[in-house]
């Protein structure tokens, strides 16, 4: 299942690659004076190494993308077989893989609800430009202009997805128009006083409706919300809630756009989070899915909406004006096909569920019940967050410098993990093995009770 | 040079292809209805067939894009080496391939100035993210909100770039803010009532001058340009013009942007199209360059921003707000080295200024002697426009339907054109040989003797 590089071997170019890197690299989200960043030389599977040949366990699946592993050979030979077919083509042009692409992305979307509720993919580069056009088809198909979604989200980098994004990285990029933001569940630091999941779904409901009407539901294009936030905490929406929210969507007329560039593809134990969401058999459906990250995890940047026909049709007859030189890339096409197929073949969706259920869920809660750092545990399927508090009575947020020491350690036992505030996102790989969970608790344990 | 794809096959995959892309793949720029996309099976350097074996010449490069022709063995050598090493990394890490891609990228960047003018580069997935980001450092390092573009311009799909646009397809999309648009020269179709190209290049500036001072020079963060623009029609800035422009920017504390998304990496017979328009030896350099397409001939989806040390240093301290999960992927900087490698050591770059200055503008310059309907050809390197008129007195642009029947004929006589408006833009690959642009320029001839 995993490429050639299988053992990391020491040489002299960790040296090499840090003096290029701090010449001549501009990194993302950073003062680039100070930065150090760790170098990674290779990786397989579930690991990752450097130049001096220490391996790390990859619980932050780097960006929370690489959702198959490190250097699957499945996805390899796949990209492979396509270099030496057709390596790049305009979007104007039919294309084959594109094609077969969409088609087992619709099939993936289309699972547990009606086989033809969506029936059209549009490619873009990644998941930023993906809610781009996301936004861009509400906004035409509506004649309305405004998008709300929530503040504790992330929605991407470009003009309006940034704005779409509640979090701090918002702020210094305003110069979308037309966003609006309001709070959705988080029953562990509730901003509507709820004692309870019900009461915390019942009254974020409400508050979703009095902004919709306060801001005039007729002018309001999209509701656009990651179906569970990812970096902001990754908040599993109480029962009932997701079903509440189509419902007020349908009231007055508003897409509904579900951003699952981060839980999409295996991350939730399912094809998609809407599908995990399912309650009582009934799968909540948007007008529009937004994916990246999981659907080919990261071989190729690529991106794309899932699209309903009603939408799809508004553009039959007028020109969407929409789009960009890589839509519906082969090569990235080529690595879709050979990720879903592994995926699907080898069962590592299923298994994303039952690690979640079975080994990773009940771990975590042994872990919290033993440390009182921990205030709270949450998610499903390789996707959790263990929020970390120096007081559970206050759920005073654990201070920045605490968690930079947790992070060291946490590194020094030999995980990577994913630090993001006061949380630890457990985000392993959805091809995750008992063992290899097993380790991190232990690691984490160790780590904790350094604290 | 070419990978194994030699000749095309006949298979029945085409009719299927069609399938698949009617029912499930929505197109840019597009209305869906009715479409009937041409298939394109394979490729090869300056060729692409279809499933039945029919070959065109390529003289779009696709969008612009293919600077290396199809199937280039040297860049599929490159991509599957990195393919056994690394795939992908998170953009915090350290990645050996991403400082090699940018010191070459630097290297290309500063040849003809100061070798170390520019320092940094910023990776993005395409160009659209790449002028959103050059976007946010101007306005960051300058603390002002505006932004200049021209009329006549193609900047990218996202939410600044689509609105940075000056062409039809921003007016669906203008949900961004500080957007200002000018007119940059255009010596055939003047806005200045200018006779010569010196007078075109003199009121140019002036207008420009007065936009500046009309919206409030202290209120404009950038000023960014196509250094020769494509899409809108290759319009070969005048003599003077990009160094005065230069001295406008100096002048009022403005950020200069070149966008070299199509124009960049060998299209203008010069690594940057900035550099082909040196005058007299002196390059005139941006503060900023945005990249894509020509970079590694969009084999992997990739893009960046090439950054002076000033604008780099001015985020030493401060956090730049801006990211993406797949920025620096190593299988994009991969195919970026294999790239500009080879056409560095396979003269790739000297070709397409021959091409351009020894054949191909000859070429064209006969066709427009030969035929009343050009009414102007313009260009340098692979870059080339002809202008078709119906009056060539009064310059009408030749009407849509002859332009349609145009481009058909083309098809049928062997080649895949570049249609836009009422303009063939000649576009070949950089690695075009004599041979082929003479079979070329006899089809553009018997194509324009049977309107």
């Amino acid at each position: 299942m995993t490429a050639t590089p299988e053992a990391p071997v020491k040489t002299n170019d960790g040296q090499l690659t840090l003096e290029l890197d701090r010449a001549h690299v501009f990194h993302s989200w950073s003062a680039q004076g100070a930065l150090k960043p760790m170098v990674i030389a290779g990786g397989s599977g579930c690991k990752v190494w450097d130049f001096d040949g220490k391996e790390l366990l990859d619980f932050s699946s780097q960006l929370v993308n690489v959702n198959i592993g490190h250097q699957h050979q499945g996805v390899l030979d796949a990209i492979k077989a396509q270099l030496d077919i057709l390596t790049t083509v305009g979007p104007a042009f039919g294309n084959l893989t594109r094609g077969r692409a969409a088609d087992l992305i619709l099939d993936k979307a289309n699972q547990g609800s009606e086989k033809t509720h969506f029936q059209k993919v549009f490619f873009t580069n990644g998941g930023a430009d993906a809610n781009e056009n996301a936004i861009r088809m509400a906004r035409l198909v509506t004649g309305r202009d405004k998008v709300l979604s929530t503040y504790r989200s992330y929605h991407g980098n470009t003009g309006s997805a940034i704005v779409a994004t509640g979090d701090w990285r918002r702020m210094p990029n305003e110069y979308a128009t037309g966003h609006v933001h309001f709070f959705g569940p988080y029953a562990y630091r509730s901003e509507f006083w709820s004692t309870s999941e019900e009461q915390e779904c019942e009254r974020a409901l409400h508050h979703l409706e009095r902004v919709i009407q306060s801001e005039g539901s007729h002018t309001i294009a999209a509701l656009l919300m990651e179906t569970v936030p990812g970096t902001a905490g990754i908040m599993v929406p109480p029962r009932g809630y997701l079903a509440g929210v189509r419902a007020l969507a349908d009231k007055y007329g508003i897409k509904l756009i579900f951003d699952e560039v981060m839980a999409g593809f295996g991350r939730t134990g399912g094809w998609f989070a809407f599908q995990s969401l399912a309650e009582d058999g009934v799968v909540t459906t948007p007008d529009l899915i937004t994916f990246a990250k999981g659907v080919n995890s990261g071989y190729i940047p690529v991106g794309g909406v899932v699209i309903s026909p009603e939408i799809s049709a508004a553009f039959d007859e007028a020109v969407f004006p929409g789009g960009l030189t890589y839509s519906g890339h082969p090569l990235a096409m080529a690595s879709i096909i050979g990720a879903l197929t592994a995926m699907q073949d080898e069962g590592i969706v299923d298994n994303a569920k039952r690690i979640g259920e079975d080994v990773l869920g009940p771990g975590l809660e042994k872990l919290a019940a033993r440390h009182e750092v921990i205030g709270d545990v949450r998610g499903l399927g390789v996707f959790w967050a263990m929020d970390l508090v120096s007081d559970r009575e206050t759920r005073t947020p654990l201070p920045a410098a605490k968690m930079a020491e947790l992070k060291a350690k946490l590194l020094s036992l030999g995980m990577l993990p994913f630090v993001q505030e006061n949380r630890v996102h457990v985000v392993p790989p959805c091809i995750v093995t008992d063992a290899e969970v097993e380790q991190a608790l232990a690691i984490y344990d160790e780590a904790l009770s350094s604290l």
